[in-house]
């Protein structure tokens, strides 16, 4: 069951936010989704957008300026908010990087957060909701994201490179088990034992394949990022593509940071991107 | 002085977060500017972008989407924040829609608000003051504004057609004598005597005018704007223009509501139109 919270005029189109009861979690959950103006009966291209830490299904729709070029290149977007919300686990909003807005996009293993911190599980589950509710094309559909959400997008395609057919990251936390973000997260929701955690890193993962994306994976990263020499690692990714044989387009940007501003600044290269990649699918 | 608070690469140019002591205020003001790159020495045609009821220096910046527009068009953005802050007036923050956050663009004349409440003074002054410390063209710059902010700019630009070149608004509160927001904070920052609310009044303004913007006034109008019967009346300013003979396109849009998510589907639109004002200046 789908309901709609809000809805407003945009470009044409339509920006939308729901709430649903998800299985997957156990809580209900919010997510947003950008719908152009298209044909009755036409299914479209999707891209699902994952947030970083601290971020709601709201953020990306507000600050990343995308729905301009989805409208053009006739794109739906949807993102899903960070992490469950309403679990009651004792702490879980005291820390901005582990809990309450900080899901990182896996099926938690370790109580207490096994219980409802299952995102990786959730993200299928949506996909499979808007496949069913909104006008999306299933043989079309690509992810992208920033920061932990960069990492989420990568993994996830990296997982199933049938389901998303195109990926790309701004600012991704690209190797998690070797940054503090990332250790913390998986320690907390995963467990200790480190070979588990392999399954949740994306250069882990590439490592493991071969050429999953022939059409390339793009990554914008900005060198004024002050989160990026400890917690993003993207040569990393780097030396795993090229070992992979992964076309990886890595574009480092002088001066940019890890905030909105940046996104925004490149964010009509990577619809260009999808749309390019979805079009041939 | 000018304090900068933050700094961001955004399309490559700058967006910057800046704090001074306001001189028509009596405390510290924050504001926001965007400068596209340009070449060094080069002198920029500026846009003044004033805010509604709630807002902030950084809301137009964040949510609006401006700045790949005005980095195209070589565009200075300015947003200035929407009150005083920090007054410690009596009860200044217990109405989204009077004090804190709507400070309406007049010079209060009544206690305890004349103290501080000098907003249609503090935007001249930070004309002048980012003459001085920015790359603006004095020569060339426009103003625009969204509801409260739509009646600042058309205000404003009418009392000094002379110092703003262009106007454009998304939504201006355009009659606010004849409404109940533009009658509660008129009575709260000018008292009982409506004569003197005529000044900050868009369409008296233009009643008493003959075209003073030969080159036109745009204005954009969601028609699913919930505030639009009770408080806009574009109609009443829309009459004015006829009576004065000023050029309006005043564009309805089917759906559109009163948020972002409006101004930023007509930014580049706005954009376009101060740019081609500005440079036949």
């Amino acid at each position: 069951m789908l309901e709609l919270l809000s809805e407003h005029a945009c470009f044409g189109g339509v920006q939308r936010f729901y709430r649903h009861d998800a299985r997957a979690i156990g809580l209900p959950m919010r997510f947003s989704v950008f719908i152009p103006a298209a044909p009755a009966g036409a299914r479209l291209p999707a891209l699902f957008y994952l947030a970083g830490l601290t971020c709601t299904e709201e953020t990306f729709m507000v600050k990343a300026g995308a729905q301009r070029g989805a409208a053009s290149a006739g794109l739906i977007l949807i993102a899903p908010d960070t992490s469950p919300r309403g679990a009651a686990i004792a702490g879980e909003a005291d820390a901005w990087d582990f809990g309450v807005g900080a899901g990182f996009y896996v099926d938690a293993t370790e109580a207490p957060w096994n219980a409802h911190y299952q995102m990786a599980s959730y993200i299928h589950e949506l996909r499979e909701l808007v496949l069913r509710e909104l006008p999306v094309d299933g043989d079309r559909i690509g992810i992208f994201g920033h920061s932990m959400g960069g990492h989420g997008a990568l993994t996830l395609a990296l997982r199933n490179p049938e389901l998303f057919r195109s990926v790309s990251a701004f600012a991704p936390i690209a190797a998690p088990t070797l940054c503090p973000w990332g250790k913390k997260a998986f320690t907390g929701y995963l467990g200790a034992d480190q070979s588990r955690w392999q399954q949740y890193d994306a250069s882990a993962l590439m490592a493991k394949l071969r050429a999953p994306f022939p059409d390339g994976i793009l990554i914008d990263q900005g060198l004024g990022d002050k989160f990026l020499a400890e917690q993003l690692y993207p040569e990393v990714f780097e030396a795993a593509c090229r070992a992979a044989g992964q076309p990886l387009e890595l574009r480092r940007h002088a001066g940019y940071d890890h905030g909105y501003y940046f996104i925004a600044s490149f964010i009509d290269e990577h619809l260009r991107f999808h749309s390019r990649n979805l079009r041939g699918v």
